[in-house]
């Protein structure tokens, strides 16, 4: 690639190494920044760097914010006593999106997955067993209806039994083998109406 | 989108305003950098501005370098009696990757289009004329074989017959309608090849 010069070849290789961006749209991002505005460079530039530097757990529920607690968790009006379980914060926005649910969430991070070997310890299940101590009426597991989502769930569900509270499982209108992230919001919601006690 | 933060927001919102990236790819991408090491971010964002910061029009081709001179132009073993004239970097990206063009180039940085109200004075065409003052022999035009880039092609043959200097066509092997930037090598060193004289 020595037919442009070292910046450019160098923006092109750290744009290709994104994920879903091979090398032909990394030329087109790249000579696309370039001819952009100064300022518009500078922002972009400073988001990804600011968003970076600023990115923490959320202390409650371990969504990615920049804050101590995310805006769900420190919203009075969700109901603190209904927990939803997901894979991760995009499987969050995916259900905020159908501004229909009114409790609140806990991030894993991951499922279980013995082929990939991340065990119950990799993800963020003990701090979901601490929040249970709280006052929780309902823990909603919407894990991924994958074969590692569905371990986590059942997982999950076997923990927490004990502890009296109501496990609940969202229902199957979510496609087996789909992911949360990519399905419409009436999917999500007749799967939220249809859950089943585990 | 208040369940993500702000800055998060904002990240995803400068991702979304590139070409090609829509808001669940933003997203994708947004989470991916939030959970890239941090050197790593470092370096993406400093590509970035470096890139944006250094580059300029090679003052020879006017393709997009960072130096005053591009790698090309600045190679004493290219044939600096022949110019391919193309539309812009990617597409003279297309004929290096041939590895077997020696000559050198000009990028007009656009193609007269009277739709868009492109006209010639608005691409790089009187810097062409002025480099066919100095030791040319042959001007190959590869603009695009679209309307805009077939009215070019005619323009510039005009322009140029009166000096004497041989003016040539890339053939048709290229597909009518087609974008250089995406037909295979094989294509393209065919099209080079049964170049005609306009």
């Amino acid at each position: 690639m020595d037919y442009y010069s070292k910046q450019i070849n160098k923006l092109v290789q750290e744009l290709s190494s994104l994920p879903g961006i091979g090398s032909k749209s990394a030329q087109r991002l790249a000579f696309h920044i370039l001819n952009m505005p100064k300022e518009n460079v500078e922002q972009l530039s400073n988001a990804i760097m600011e968003a970076r530097n600023n990115v923490r757990y959320c202390k409650e529920c371990f969504t990615l914010t920049d804050e101590e607690l995310c805006p769900i968790c420190r919203n009075h009006e969700r109901d603190h006593h209904t927990i939803m379980v997901v894979e991760n914060s995009r499987d969050l926005a995916a259900y905020e999106k159908t501004g229909k649910y009114e409790g609140v969430y806990h991030v894993l991070h991951g499922a279980i997955s013995p082929m990939l070997g991340i065990g119950p310890g990799d993800i963020r299940l003990k701090e979901l067993m601490q929040r249970l101590q709280g006052d929780v009426e309902e823990v909603i597991i919407a894990t991924n209806s994958s074969l590692e989502g569905e371990t986590t769930a059942m997982y999950i569900s076997k923990l927490i039994k004990p502890t009296g509270i109501r496990v609940t499982r969202i229902a199957s209108g979510v496609p087996v083998g789909g992911d949360l992230e990519y399905i419409d919001e009436v999917t999500l919601l007749r799967a939220l109406e249809g859950r089943r006690t585990l």
